[in-house]
């Protein structure tokens, strides 16, 4: 190169940065940006879609105006009015200054500034919040997460009218509100601030936020980097039980939460409902460096982690588009919450422009009021979309994909009706996480046919503790026999301690979908309980003499020593006939058990297996509720041994507070040491109550049976009504594919390769 | 008039007789006729929603001529085999039949023809059906009920085939099949046929339209008025525990039927689930006979009886068309039903066509492959639908009116959101009544608020007793304590004792729905207790301080001896919160009680009253069901005396076959003589899981009061949180528009005209 191109290019260099440092303090720059707001100005009225969002933001954000500033002292707890109010400020006035940058109306900028004046004038005589019932209390609300909360919305707020507001004024808001929020929710409060949790990828993303568009590296640098010295301890827990620090783990900020929160695949430990919320300040945040610091290449960040996350909250979903409720989630939650609606419309965006997603924009129904949300309606005015289909996957779980994970496999029936198992055999959750190793559920189109309880919590509920966690979320929903897998004495795995769940996690047997008509997912779980190892092993049979796709759980447990084991299977719907007799509690109800959550469970039933088959057969609730259960006729079919005792329970005992639902469930009981439970859940009928007409009310299966079992195979039988029948084989010792397998059975030799094998 | 005009006249009346009676034997002349098959045919093409239809049916049919005919030997019950396949060939060979007639396709003659033969094979050959288990057994069925539905639909194929079958096969069908069937069901089986009952009104239908086809005078003369001597005694009851025959009623046939079965207004004592059922025969001999006998002027018989009977029928409704599931009914069944279809589309056809109908028959989807179908969607394509409004109505029970009746009163919010109530001062509703007299329940646009459990039945379900009534609809949905309504001693109203229910009734005491604001319905129960009257009125009171129509329900019951009384709300949903305090049975549940239901119910919890006022409030259940309590919030408010107990309870005890669901109930329990239960439900709040947003969950009435009791007047205060109150009071002794009121209460005088005064 000789010296004069060099000087050259110099100079250029030397004007990028400039530009760069330039771009930097113009405004707006987090999420909107100049040049975007250029594109959908000179576009209004030329997408339905968009120009709506924009109609009806404005109809919100107007009658706030008209109501007025209302910035109350800080008092209440969620639910309560200083909070809402305090909740509803950031959302409105994040709008309010969108709305600024696309119409260009003063009114709505002129709100921000009156607010951010109150809020100005607020803050410096606020002292913590009179509540002081979190382990990080915060100054406008309750807790610092949601003052973090505040300052994601409210920086983009400031950001949209920096230029508007003079600049005495912008000092003014600087010192008194934004630096000591910033501050609070940092450096004093490094238990809320420095830790791998989602309540801390708030806390960066605020600090960063208010960083940028202040311009203050110090807070840029804090918020990617966390605070140097914290002072915190491996022993402190937060609210929910969870540890604020894990072993051997001491990074921080922004990018630490992105080396940790999530496994190379995009899962998130604590699922997909607290995924959902985290997401937020995620993208927000990642959005914001992506406009102001292209240097950093964040959506690039480890192999594009983001990009990943958002598909996996995508896929970890039934096929209404609601998460799947592991660990502590809130059911009925979906990809119609606005966390989702934004993360859509930024991975349209930013992430490819996957025409898919564009289908998911449209169930939304909504679009962000911003060059995302814009550019997602536009093309689906274009007419791009193209259906999103869920499909078969694996996730790992753990930072480096090492601590097991979710096995979602998916397969339609002939008129295309999905039938999806989550198989869960991930790392402990943290302080969201349940004691359900091995667990499972079990969809269909519609939704739950075997239900994962999800969290004891009505969230934003005040007449329910606030929204908080209840009681009966510790004593019951994160027990193991709320869920559907193997307790071992009664006692929940790993004693129910979170530092013994946390240290473990079952692993990955195989995952395999290459045969669309006996998809697998098989894990194993060593250090659930001491002496005893569980193995268990689903299959999605597909088959023209089923209507829809057959599960097919095999659940093998080792131990010297007899124990008695309980699976219990939390199915959703009204019990419809049992093929055994059983004793019901009449007059008198009686509780399962008195600890482990087994005293949240009524015992209404109890039998004994008459044969070698056990078969319950329920309705699904379906839709509409209206007191009428409804819809889909399921049948499960084990296979029994002769003392085998049979449960039916419903939770709801010792819960005079009536938090829990009264769901039913059915529990299989038995004493033995090594011993298989082996299972099918059919959906095989349907029924209407207009038509009165029954559909197929009775299962196509007349058996499963357990026809060998050693250390290195597991085989059982699969007997359909037709005569038709499937063995099924599992390698329990050598999953690979390479391996071959030879097995001597009722004078038939069995071979195969890999994992398993059915025919 | 000159002798040759005379002449003329005799001469046209000869030849319209003539003409007339040639009509008759003209095929197809039931519910197609020539006519109506030439105007369709002209048509064909030119209504999508028609064609649509054509095409759907076609496939339908074609697919069952592709499997080939089926008539095995009857031997099933309901949803076995035999059953479901005969009930299947009905709708077909009906089907067939219009589409032979529509299309002239042949070969769905041919398959007509060839069913024809083969029932006529068969058919001398059966004995009583195998099963015996109804009070009138039937030969292709197991009960002659579904003998006559058959024979209903398969004379409109025979019809349509009449001219295409040679008169040799005409003669052996009609001979073999048709004449013996005829009698079976009618001189053979009187119990069943000569009674004034939904059964028999298809017994009447079945001979009267195959008696039209075959042109057979002696066939249509009973099936309009009966069997002349039937032999039956009063004491004689069919398999629903009701009685055959009626004190002082001796008349049988279809006048009979259109002279007893309805109210002056057109409602149906069993309810609208079995008015429903009971419709298509009405419908289909009606329109028979309008076509063939214009002389008996039937939709004009008993002031348009049946027209108003389809009106019952659709404000007997929710807002979204769900019947009201009073007495023995299924929930779900609505107005999308098969029936309703049948009988709108001839409403509209018959009727005078009014444009409210076609908003329903759009909502239905569907229409019929005839005439009225045809019409139907015609004027639906030219743009000509209305949309249907509910309206609030009083129906008068009993054949003269006299027997109290149903009133139901609708209100909407501001956003056009309905709260409707439906008050139950109905008779006892034959061997489908309930002992629920004064009960009442709540709907939103929704659905269900307060419930009506209905019955306890599940119906065509093999695994639940082949469908029939289950153990438990006697022994708990008939009784009392499963309904809204007051309960003296755990003894049911009139003892449980069909016999004395029947004698007796309600009296509707005023019904005034003139102020929008205030609309109201009183009753009056003075027979269901020896020694005890009650009296009960219902106010749905809008007020611009509400965000929806508040329930005023007040209560009075008079006796001089103390009893216990139990007032029971079957609240549709979750409990959130109550305002006293309540010991819970945590460990261990008993039941209510031993007996009239009570030993259905478990006794969740029970408090006493710790001021004047007791307060739950609850989750309503909504759409969606996904294990997710969810949607609207609501509460209770109810006036207290010192010692009331509150009791928490749920539906399943004593129920061995989990037949019942598991729903739960709020139970105000008082000692008393005389006594006041003054009450409000509201619905005032609501809750997304997706935005995780409560809005308004508390109530916004604070307390009701009852501030005067005497013979004459009740009165009760009710005060809203802004301090507004209302009063309300009410003239027990002259409910006359006429009769002016004054009382000083509170140092305040209180005038009014007529039953009831609110401000």
């Amino acid at each position: 190169m000789n010296k004069y191109i060099f000087l050259l290019v110099l100079f250029f260099l030397f004007l990028g940065t400039g530009l760069n440092s330039f771009a930097q303090i113009s405004h707006p720059n987090l999420i909107l940006t100049k040049e975007g707001v250029k594109e959908i100005r000179s576009n209004l009225g030329k997408v339905p879609m968009f120009d709506n969002i924009v109609a009806t933001t404005k109809a919100e954000v107007d009658a706030e105006i008209e109501i007025g500033v209302k910035v109350p002292i800080p008092k209440d707890m969620a639910g309560g009015y200083t909070h809402e109010r305090h909740k509803k400020n950031w959302f409105i006035l994040q709008k309010a200054g969108n709305l600024y940058q696309i119409t260009g109306e003063e009114k709505y900028a002129e709100y921000i500034r009156q607010n951010l004046l109150a809020y100005a004038k607020m803050f410096p005589t606020l002292p913590k919040h009179p509540t002081d019932r979190s382990y990080a209390t915060g100054k406008i609300f309750w807790q610092c997460l949601n003052d973090a909360n505040w300052l994601v919305y409210v920086s983009q707020a400031y950001d949209a009218v920096y230029d508007f507001m003079p600049k005495k004024e912008r000092d003014l808001v600087e010192k008194d509100l934004f630096r000591p929020l910033a501050e609070w929710i940092s450096t004093d409060n490094p238990k809320f601030y420095n830790r791998v949790h989602n309540h801390s990828t708030w806390g960066n993303a605020a600090v960063g936020m208010i960083g940028l568009v202040m311009n203050d590296e110090v807070l840029i640098q804090r918020a990617l980097y966390g605070l140097k010295n914290d002072g915190l301890d491996n022993s402190m827990v937060d609210n929910d039980g969870g540890f604020i620090k894990v072993d051997g783990q001491n990074k921080a900020g922004f990018f630490a939460q992105l080396d940790f929160s999530f496994s190379p695949d995009g899962h998130f430990t604590e699922g997909p409902y607290y995924l959902r919320y985290a997401m937020t300040p995620f993208l927000l945040f990642a959005k914001s460096l992506a406009n102001n610091r292209p240097d950093l290449d964040i959506y690039n960040y480890r192999d594009k982690i983001l990009e990943k996350s958002i598909y996996s909250l995508l896929y970890e979903t039934d096929a209404q588009g609601k998460f799947f409720p592991i660990n502590d989630s809130q059911k009925g939650m979906s990809w119609n919450s606005r966390e989702v609606i934004a993360a859509v419309d930024i991975a349209y965006l930013d992430f490819g422009s996957d025409p898919m997603l564009l289908s998911i924009a449209q169930k939304q129904g909504k679009v962000t009021l911003d060059v995302a949300g814009y550019k997602t309606a536009a093309d689906i005015e274009k007419g791009l979309t193209v259906p999103f289909k869920h499909k078969s996957i694996a996730y790992r779980d753990g930072a480096e994909g090492k601590h097991g994970g979710l096995g979602i496999i998916r397969a339609d029936n002939s008129e295309g009706n999905e039938i999806c198992v989550v198989a869960k055999y991930a790392a402990h959750g943290m302080g969201h996480g349940h004691f359900d190793k091995l667990s499972y559920s079990l969809y269909d189109e519609d939704g739950e046919v075997i239900q994962d309880y999800g969290a004891s919590r009505w969230v934003n509920i005040d007449q329910k503790g606030g929204g908080r966690y209840l009681k009966e979320n510790k004593t019951f929903a994160k027990q193991t026999i709320a869920h559907n897998t193997l307790v071992i004495d009664e006692t929940s795995h790993y004693n129910g301690k979170v530092k013994a769940a946390e240290a473990n996690h079952p692993d990955q047997y195989f995952f395999n979908i290459k045969n669309p008509n006996a998809q697998a997912v098989s894990a194993k779980e060593l250090y659930a309980y001491e002496g005893a190892t569980m193995h268990r092993t689903f299959v999605l049979l597909k088959d023209e003499n089923l209507r829809n796709p057959l599960l097919i759980d095999v659940l093998k447990v080792a131990s010297e020593k007899e124990h008695q084991y309980d699976l219990p299977i939390w199915y959703h719907g009204h019990l419809i006939s049992t093929n055994f007799d059983y004793t019901a509690q009449t007059n008198n109800m009686t509780t399962l058990g008195s600890d482990h959550g087994y005293q949240h469970i009524w015992k209404e039933a109890s039998g004994k297996s008459t044969g070698t088959t056990n078969q319950i057969t329920w309705f699904g609730h379906q839709g509409d509720g209206g007191g009428q259960v409804r819809g889909k006729v399921f049948t499960m079919t084990t296979s029994a041994l002769p003392n085998d005792e049979l449960i039916l329970g419903r939770a709801g005992a010792n819960d005079p507070s009536f938090n829990l639902r009264p769901d039913p469930v059915f529990i299989q009981r038995r004493k033995a040491g090594n011993s298989v439970f082996a299972s099918v859940v059919e959906s095989h009928g349907s029924y209407d109550p207009v038509s009165e007409t029954p559909v197929s009310p009775f299962p196509s299966i007349t058996s499963i049976e357990v026809i060998h079992d050693s250390i290195e195979y597991t085989v059982v039988k699969i007997i359909h009504q037709s005569g038709k029948n499937w063995t099924l084989a599992i390698s329990n010792k050598d999953a690979s594919d390479q391996a071959k397998h030879q097995l001597k059975i009722e004078e038939k030799l069995l071979e195969w390769q890999g994992g398993y094998m059915i025919k």
